[in-house]
């Protein structure tokens, strides 16, 4: 008897533009149902369908003159786990299943406050077996908690799947599948590299790097927390027939610990370079100080000593981030004493190669470095970490970059013999 | 310094079908602002958008083979007026004022267990004083509340009057404005009578036998609830320049005291009758007690005994509580000897004069015969209260039957003279 929870995202769940359209939730069921017949206890966690937290958002947006209020804008689109989660019981127990579904303040998902962005302090772990216990199907909303204070809260982005592994790490369960509208984990995205082949197996760490350079299957932050607690996670589709899915493991688990096992490309990129800053000890902290207390997360940094003694410094931020930070810039920009800004907000895109293996082999980066350079590829900056390695390259360059670099690493599908 | 609760129905807050259509979600804004800048505390409750909870019971409805479970559907349909109030208090911030709304689970509106047709038992006044204390306008969820197991309740048709009477009397309100988009209480439907006219003050107990009579104006849990506690109820259109609206008032304060202050036609009804019941004592328990016990609310009971010692017993009930009744008839039937059913399901219509004056003047029952006959109106079945009388019609004769009525209790209004 085994604890699982399954976590279906939006398109999985529906289409908020077509509310009457019960296929996929009915999907949904079957497939809850068949685990459930198998004797797991099942723990649903539900998306709002798609379309449902833009349409919500921007609702939010259209009746405000200023920015929306957060507290008040994280209230509105919360509503739309909720119509997904009470729809599923209502299927299930229409199909005289034990069911029930559960808002976040149900199943006592306590958050820290910050509105947009919570992360997730406990869980009624308690309430939530009892009724697995009692051979319930518990369907509960993802993405939403609520704050000490019973406010409304979201997880941010993606948030879903953080609420799926912090329920999976709470009980203790066996295993927490992620379903998606892709097969699992990609070596490079399937729609810029043809040869691309599924993993079946990935680390977190390798997973982490992939999720934070643009893979979308899995938020950066579900990761992370499944590698803390040991949460073994699945990437699977929600669409039959696609085989088993990605599973993340523990590098201790881990037997191939291939050197590469992914190309990926973020575009999502802008750039904010400090011209001429005199060389002395400080300056970094002078700068990114501010730009933290502001929220704003860099990526890269890179800084170019110069024969005069000076260096050129710059950073990297997420598009949605570059007019606030380049306002603190222009403030900082004569406290450190540089001979001007040089900005660059998209037109750049993010080449990087990640694998565990990489950390007892050496002459990845020369090897990525000849691949770009043999097909003329400028690189703009660089910058590593034990198992990445990231080049800047101009945009127009990205997607032939992810494929020539997924060629040159081997790991191109083989294609099979006539 | 006063506390004033207002409570606007669903075509007065927007459209589900028009998302992204805030023009009189604004105009409430208009409104709470400017009983703000008078001093006032507001504390406003909300509807669902029109043919928001509507579409979301039809969804329930759509993906259910059986009667879809009632617990999820209050969590489904309660989303409605989630969104209400998060819009409006992002309306109410972007403009730059304190406001914040609240949930049923975090007003603390508690209820019983009866999902889709809960009574309030509690409200936590003291969360509610305090953001009124600290200039904040309060929007709070009209029509549902959370069981004591944190479950989601709804309040029944029309429950956000209920719950804004509740409100207003923990918090000891000065009034309870209720916004429809009716001027306030006709003495009778101004779309079957042309003379109708608007009452400016109504005692409760008029108003109890209106609402149960079918005025849809107002919900009637929320009259008894304002009649107990004695909340200053007024309703008025959420519209502008349509005057005062009707005071609801306890029958001490009432001064005029009329004979007759509306006629009200009722065509929701539907009659059983068990023919030839032997005329022994336990009879009337035997058939309505199991009804009772379905949760069947039986309206008039009429009792005629005849000349061969068995009497005909009919009663009447709701259109859809007609096929539970009829069931449940037929399996009493034989327990109490009756020789058949009789049934009619619609194409009755009960008339009914309603009156706080009544209890002090005869003559009002023999006016209302009288006047009927006069039409050749038929009576089938008659019914009274101390300050109601009723007359069961054909369907096709109640609109005419009203007007005859309204003139013959000189309530027409008057015409102005050329």
């Amino acid at each position: 008897m085994s604890i699982i929870i399954q976590k279906y995202g939006g398109t999985s769940v529906g289409n908020f533009e077509k509310l009457f359209d019960f296929e996929n939730l009915n999907k949904i069921a079957d497939n809850v149902i068949s685990y459930q017949q198998k004797g797991h206890k099942v723990v649903v966690v539900l998306s709002a369908m798609s379309k449902a937290t833009a349409t919500l958002l921007d609702m939010a947006s259209a009746l405000s003159k200023k920015k929306p209020d957060k507290r008040e804008t994280d209230a509105l689109i919360t509503v739309g786990e909720q119509m997904s989660v009470a729809l599923l019981a209502l299927i299930l127990k229409d199909r005289g299943k034990k069911a029930i579904s559960l808002n976040a303040f149900q199943a006592g998902i306590v958050t820290d406050d910050t509105s947009g962005n919570a992360r997730i302090l406990t869980i009624n772990k308690k309430k939530i077996k009892e009724l697995l216990d009692d051979d319930t199907i518990v369907v509960v909303t993802g993405f939403q908690g609520t704050d000490k204070a019973n406010n409304i809260t979201t997880l941010g982005r993606g948030g879903s799947d953080t609420s799926a592994v912090a329920i999976a790490s709470a009980l203790k369960s066996d295993v927490c599948e992620i379903y998606t509208d892709v097969a699992g984990v990609y070596t490079a995205d399937p729609n810029i590299c043809e040869a691309a082949k599924k993993l079946d197996v990935i680390t977190y760490d390798e997973m982490l790097e992939l999720a934070s350079l643009g893979a979308k299957v899995l938020q950066i932050r579900s990761v992370e927390f499944a590698k803390k607690y040991n949460v073994k996670l699945k990437v699977l589709s929600s669409f039959l027939n696609q085989g088993e899915g990605t599973m993340l493991i523990s590098e201790e688990d881990s037997m191939e610990k291939p050197v590469v096992s992914g190309v990926v490309c973020d575009r999502d990129q802008a750039r904010i370079t400090f011209k001429k800053v005199p060389d002395i000890p400080g300056i970094s902290a002078k700068i990114f100080v501010p730009i933290a207390k502001a929220k704003i997360q860099v990526d890269m940094i890179i800084q170019n000593t110069r024969a005069d003694g000076k260096t050129d410094l710059s950073f990297t931020i997420s598009k949605k981030d570059f007019s606030s930070a380049l306002e603190i810039s222009k403030q900082i920009e004569k406290k450190v004493k540089a001979e001007g800004l040089v900005t660059t907000e998209g037109g750049i895109a993010k080449i990087s190669v990640v694998g565990i293996g990489m950390k007892n082999h050496s002459g990845v980066a020369a090897k990525m470095f000849k691949t770009l350079s043999e097909n003329n590829i400028n690189i703009r900056l660089i910058s590593t970490s034990e198992i990445r390695i990231s080049c800047m390259v101009d945009e127009e360059y990205a997607e032939l970059a992810v494929r020539k670099l997924h060629t040159a690493f081997g790991l191109d599908i083989k294609k099979k013999s006539k």
